[in-house]
């Protein structure tokens, strides 16, 4: 008989063909476990995979009394509450930097589009205004990449992969975190100085009580009028309503989001605005980044249902 | 009194304004000469500025009988009938390298917004889709970047521009050109063994008689169905109707285009379909970008109205 794994986020399921090829998956699909499921068919759970980013707290926790294992299913945890976890002696797993890549990639993507207004470009082409010489306003020539000073906030496996394709764009490149590394960028102590230095600040950070809100009007407008500020770590890290602000009144230039306050939802006065590119959570998205997160996935599951440590372990839960 | 200049190709007022401020400047605004001006106006003219890539051919140039010089704004010059130049004691001058930078950086913007479906996801957001939770098939997990090999078609100063900077994204580069190079990168000896080796091909070769329509159907199909096909250069170098058939019936997956067969014309094939990115030829169109062309294109009417060899002559013109 196979192991018992509960499923206790809401995932395609494309995305859960290996666990069934390994595990019996009860797949609650977003639902509370004791409301997806009878008390007696999980009884006996021991490990549930998790999307690292939905709130999971001990009341969900407690619907499982055998629960000795989360496994989240990407690099974040920040759902998870990891003292509730810790008080219950349930060890949490993630997939650090398996989809590193392809949010870095994410990064640069929406960094780029926003700085040379590619949807505004595309919406021009295909309107035909461009094939009947209507002006826009919003094509003309505007600052390019070359010579920017970027900031990346965090600096951990995703942000030191975006600083690296950064920096090829003919950049400097600075970052703030809370520990200083030995990397070929200028270090700034602070947000505040870093958002002073550059006019492009790439969001990186893990998400934490420490950091909600943390880029807010005053950041905002550090970066100045030709800024911008690209966010693909979570969106509580932004003051959404204050970042609205900002790129309706022109304090900043515009905005790169694949993240946003309460997914996924992103408010009419974000979407309407021409000078952002929106995209819907889809940075670790790609094939590869799935197949490598799996992998963590199995990997922490297979190790735990053995009696071992969980190799993809989040320290200090 | 300051020296008399034609500018013969149509510019936006503010890309000329440098130019006025030290010669006497005649626009002629993409009309003939003979047509704008009166021949009396135009007898003394010894300089013209042209865009590139726009048709200048012998009988232009026969409207200005004391026709010296055509600068070019812009790297190219494709559009200059050198052999008629030539035979007329007309230099050519352009502005090598200028935009390169702007023009590698949306030739990447394109590459990473067609591989990752950017504006399908932007639209995705803004329709209300995404909170509505809507699937999209458009929105499925494709393949990225990483690992993927991406080929180079032509190795001038963009070509390798464009090579740096895709190489920060863990892929793998190889290039033809009409020379190989020392580079770190593999040499491909034709454009059909790189369509061949590459998923992702990037035009970025100076166009000109001998390449027009050199992708066509047999690079494509040899790309393969998770191909892409970015141009930067000039939309003569694709077949355009073979690259509409390729991308509507999957025989490769998308592309991104700044430059099209008839500019300001895309085809309503083309803008109808979903896996296609699109700009207005603006790949240049950065302010840096028209700095330093407006600098290379002052540098060459200086040496001329000198007595001087252009700084940036056209070889073989």
């Amino acid at each position: 008989m196979p192991d018992k794994v509960l499923v206790y986020s809401r995932f395609p399921k494309a995305q859960l063909v290996r666990f069934g090829e390994r595990y019996e998956i009860l797949n609650a699909a977003g639902q509370r476990p004791d409301q997806a499921f009878a008390a007696s068919e999980i009884a006996d759970i021991r490990a549930m995979i998790a999307s690292g980013g939905a709130p999971l707290g001990g009341d969900v926790m407690d619907t499982l009394p055998k629960l000795g294992a989360i496994v989240c299913y990407g690099t974040g945890y920040d759902g998870i509450d990891l003292a509730a976890a810790a008080q219950r002696g349930i060890v949490v797993g993630h997939s650090p930097g398996a989809n590193a890549a392809s949010v870095a990639d994410i990064a640069v993507t929406l960094m780029l589009a926003a700085v040379r207004r590619l949807p505004v470009a595309d919406s021009y082409v295909r309107s035909g205004d461009w094939a009947g010489r209507k002006p826009s306003p919003m094509m003309r020539p505007q600052a390019g990449m070359r010579g920017r000073k970027v900031g990346v906030y965090g600096m951990g496996e995703i942000g030191r992969k975006i600083a690296a394709r950064v920096a090829a764009f003919e950049t400097e490149i600075g970052y703030f975190s809370r520990t200083r590394y030995d990397l070929p960028y200028q270090y700034l102590p602070s947000l505040e100085a870093l958002a002073d230095w550059c006019s492009v600040l790439m969001i990186a950070v893990r998400a934490g009580a420490d950091n909600v809100n943390a880029v807010d009007a005053d950041i905002l407008r550090r970066l100045g009028s030709d800024g911008f500020v690209v966010n693909i770590a979570r969106g509580s890290v932004i003051d959404q309503p204050a970042l609205v602000a900002a790129l309706t009144d022109g304090t900043i230039a515009g905005a790169g989001l694949d993240v946003f306050a309460s997914e996924p939802h992103a408010p009419d006065a974000l979407t309407a605005l021409p000078n952002v590119v929106l995209s819907p959570h889809l940075g670790g998205h790609t094939l590869e980044s799935h197949v490598a997160m799996q992998d963590c996935v199995l990997a922490n599951l297979d190790a735990f249902f053995a009696g071992k440590p969980l190799p993809y372990e989040v320290r200090g839960a």
